[in-house]
């Protein structure tokens, strides 16, 4: 058994990383830290969780981390940097779910987190997590950088063609959106039912965090640095992200067997037949991106141009793209089985 | 007072009309048909018009349109086509919500829309009723076409631009997203609650109805062809479209005042200051166009290029994309003031 | 011209009252205060006012409320009871939207809302704005306590039985179901759309501060005590109560009738035909309740007993269960027809 | 291995049933029929089954369910009355979905089901699948009627205050609330997104067919016939019943403990504590239903009189109160643990 802690658990990575290491047969989730509401049980905050986690929230100060084998930081921005080196330091492992060490530019990242970094060593030392891309560096990784929701479905859409060069670097295009899940467990008034519900909108058009993310990871597929305009919207739904992405034809290939070869074999990739339209909930609530590739008329009518490449890319915000991916990387730190505790089925209607 | 008729009032775009022409000043609600519920009082099928819509439904054989100044289509496609010569004939005014007579090219209808056109002297004649761009043409018509939703709130997002010469012609991009009402009152498995609410999806993005209508507007603003991908998606909402569009940049000029001074003087279009992010509840059950613009970083960082210009356009799909529009020509057609009857001011929250 | 003031314009009966009043033909709207927001365009708060309403918010200390012909307070509770007395004082009618003037004994309202009344003498002298029951009170009044969302519903569902001693007093039902905008725009976790969508439950089964004003209300139209059980839920829509009311019935008589003719005349309360189910939309933006009266089997079958009497109530929380009677009541006490500036047909879909 | 089939699989009940069996370690699914799929691939109609089920439709009359060890009937109601009696025979064992075999008394069945009924011989010995009513009976069952979904919801709420007399059996009330799953993967226009979307109504006042089936439940547990007005309403979720369940109380006691202590032991029922309010999402896509007993203040102020017991009762429909329960009946008949493969933790948010 893998004693799992959990670091700032009452947010909605928290709660799902609870849902998940509860029923993952080879983990004892060993501590699960919140600083306000330390000594309340997991379940009075979290009913659905009643009879499956006995435990009760300890004080960070308290919780005894450091006899974890592995330590999930749920937490926002800027904790985890101040807290991963003495855990790794005890030998202890660590996945971050937050941003903290996932952009390798150290001054990049200060620029877009507003705060001056707290590990830059360690930043050196983080594997970033996308287990398609870094599996083998994430077995024998100490410290996890777990990817933004964003970037994970957008990477996934684009990394073939970034390794193919089949399309214009210069000029792709991400026109993403998100539930509201995907902003956090938090008070802000867009995010109010009475305000998000019927309603949509794009926002953060002007720069978005996980703009430079994206962008690292394109740019390593691609072995140059990418133009990209992201553009993320607002969706009242409470998972899901769908990423619409749009690249220019450099190359021509067979696209959908491009995706097909790239994925094949991997677990929590499901390249769907062509002409496919995933929809979110075919995620919902399992650690799965689903992918579909599309080459739609342009000019000339139906028989005419079709120069741009449409690729749709869904996957489960608080799962894929957070504490699934979590769980997948744990998993493979340890030797398990990737997709232990992982075979949810995406839960529809 | 104008007499008005409705063809084919059971549709959320008659239920529409029926709201919007029962507190019209000027206007006296005379007939509205419906086959299947010939003889059904209005308000027993729309309980919200209780006390407000007297009339009942009447069968389209007995309805007496012809003696109506003005007879509204809010019939599926094909239906108008068929029947709007007699009425034309017979000195009543036509306004067409659906697509029979919006594009030019029957050839290019009839490959779409699959069947045979009954009336291709009318698609000649008919007037495109986008108001901002046809003033004067639709003041005098006999017959006007009323836009599509999508095309609605595409064209009003690029027309500046397609008129300035501002962006590459060949490679548009409209990514839109439309509420469920846009499909229509129509039993479809995927527009049930338990399937569209908390989802999200693209769909037709092999090719839809509306990229022939969107291109045809931007191609005689342009006066030239222009190349166009137009994905379409569902999105969980009752009402409201946000078409998010990319051009990219082929002459500089400062695009806030190019879209500020082409539409000073609209009623029914608001460009937003520098910066703004439109939500569809903005305009919800009004009848307005809400326009953004901005430019992104691409690369380089915050600093670095930014060679695309991304417009958000927001309307209600039922309004300013359907009915209201509708009213907005048959104001202009009567010589009545264009705003008379939709002050409505967008219901929020 | 009657000049109009809002005290406390952010929250959503305070938009919801610039919605109204700037389509009030008679009345100017002349300030509107929020000490947060003293500066800003109340446009840029609320962008589906662009246009239309050009005021900018007010220091409460700054605006020149003594100068308005009415003044409304559509603030927290605790706010109007410290304000009202200078304004009234000064010639200024008030209708207060919150809860500080409802409840005729002070001492319960003080248990209820957990502070001192500061103006116990005005308390005495408020007409509480049912226009249906207070009609000739609320022209004269200087001072009206504008009826909360839930008592709105329960009250006109319950009266015609309460005047017609038609059900068991003792033991009345009142199960409550509400919208989120019924809460206000406020910052709380159960408010957020990833936690309320989706999502149903009740809340405040131990006591709710609507209660002792409904009960107060029945006991005025039954001329004695009621016992009443009133279970309030939060469901996942924006606008909207549906009550579903219970009562032993203690009287035989044609109830249909007895609501029918006790509404009769009524501009904004419609009795449907027997066997109706009002749904909430049918109400959506607009001032009316609808009611239907049913009485279900209860034993032995179809043919059986049927003791319980089943009244269903619908209205807007906001419009007839807020802003909409406000205005309603700011009609009457200006001897204006009492339907001006409500005309709104409600929005469906 | 326990071989299952099961027969009408494109509906919600039967995708429930895929995804649990699909998990279920001591399953096989060998065989899942459609008449109008027949040859598709399920994971084609269910994209979120895709790499899970890799089963086709096949036609009812070729599927080879006299091969399977227990056959699910997740059909409309009316279909497995005619084909159960076979299946048994052959010595397959049943568990029936839909409502054939829920009502003892066949002429009440055929009042409500307006068709004649097909076996009525296997009426009496179906048991009825309220585990925690029947758990024995269930052990050795040939044919088990799994309950609805409502009554699961309302039985379980009221099922200790029946057996103990506590409440008046004369008029008990039950007002619940239905996401729209519960109606079933139907086209109906009321259960459109744009029509069942922020909106809110009761239906089936005048007489609802899981009333009999609740009654006759109740009335068994209480050793007499009982009344009960039963008001169902609908509700803008996906899955989710809450149940507000009214009763006179009779006989005083520690209503709390009654509880506590009939669900001792119960795996899937949860005596919330005292003063909870649980919600519908804290058992969404998990099989348990989460009770809390209250007795809110009815007359007096809040330390007055208390007659009536408000019992607050969740569920999922598509788990508990159908395909989940369905499982667990399978486990009991089989001898597997009751829990297999229903151990899925709520998913929230």
């Amino acid at each position: 058994m893998v004693k799992a802690g959990i670091v700032g658990g009452t947010g909605y990575t928290g709660v799902e990383m609870l849902r998940l290491l509860a029923q993952h047969p080879q983990v004892e989730l060993a501590a699960i830290t919140s600083r306000q509401e330390a000594g309340k049980a997991v379940s009075a905050l979290f009913p659905n969780l009643r009879g499956r986690v006995p435990l009760e929230f300890s004080h960070p100060d308290k919780a005894e981390l450091k006899k974890c084998d592995v330590v999930f930081f749920a937490t926002p921005n800027g904790v985890a940097m101040g807290e991963a080196r003495a855990l790794i330091d005890a030998g202890v492992r660590v996945v971050d779910l937050s941003a903290d060490f996932r952009i390798k530019d150290v001054a990049e990242w200060e620029r877009w987190y507003k705060v001056k970094h707290a590990a830059p060593e360690l930043v050196a030392e983080a594997v970033y997590g996308l287990c398609e891309v870094n599996r083998d560096k994430i077995r024998g990784a100490r410290l996890v950088a777990n990817p933004g929701c964003y970037p994970t479905a957008v990477q996934l859409g684009l990394l073939p063609l970034m390794e193919a060069g089949a399309v214009d670097f210069e000029h792709l295009i991400a026109d993403a959106k998100s539930g509201v899940s995907g902003a956090g467990r938090k008070l802000e008034l867009n995010l109010m039912h009475a305000e998000a519900s019927d309603n949509f909108a794009a926002y953060g058009v002007g720069g978005h965090r996980h703009w430079p993310e994206i962008r690292q990871g394109l740019a390593q597929a691609a072995g140059r640095e990418v133009g990209l305009v992201f553009i993320p919207h607002l969706t009242p739904m409470i998972r899901g992200i769908h990423a619409t992405l749009y690249g220019r034809i450099a190359k021509e290939m067979d696209f959908q067997e491009l995706y097909e070869k790239r994925y094949a074999g991997e677990p929590f990739v499901d390249v769907m037949p062509a002409g496919s339209h995933p929809d979110t909930r075919s995620a919902r609530a399992a650690n799965v991106c689903r992918i579909a590739v599309h080459r739609p008329p342009e000019q000339g009518g139906n028989a005419g141009r079709r120069d741009t490449l449409v690729v749709l890319s869904v996957i489960d915000n608080l799962m894929k793209g957070a504490s699934g991916q979590a769980v997948q990387n744990m998993n493979l730190m340890f030797g398990m089985p990737e997709a232990m505790g992982l075979e949810q089925v995406a839960v529809v209607p």
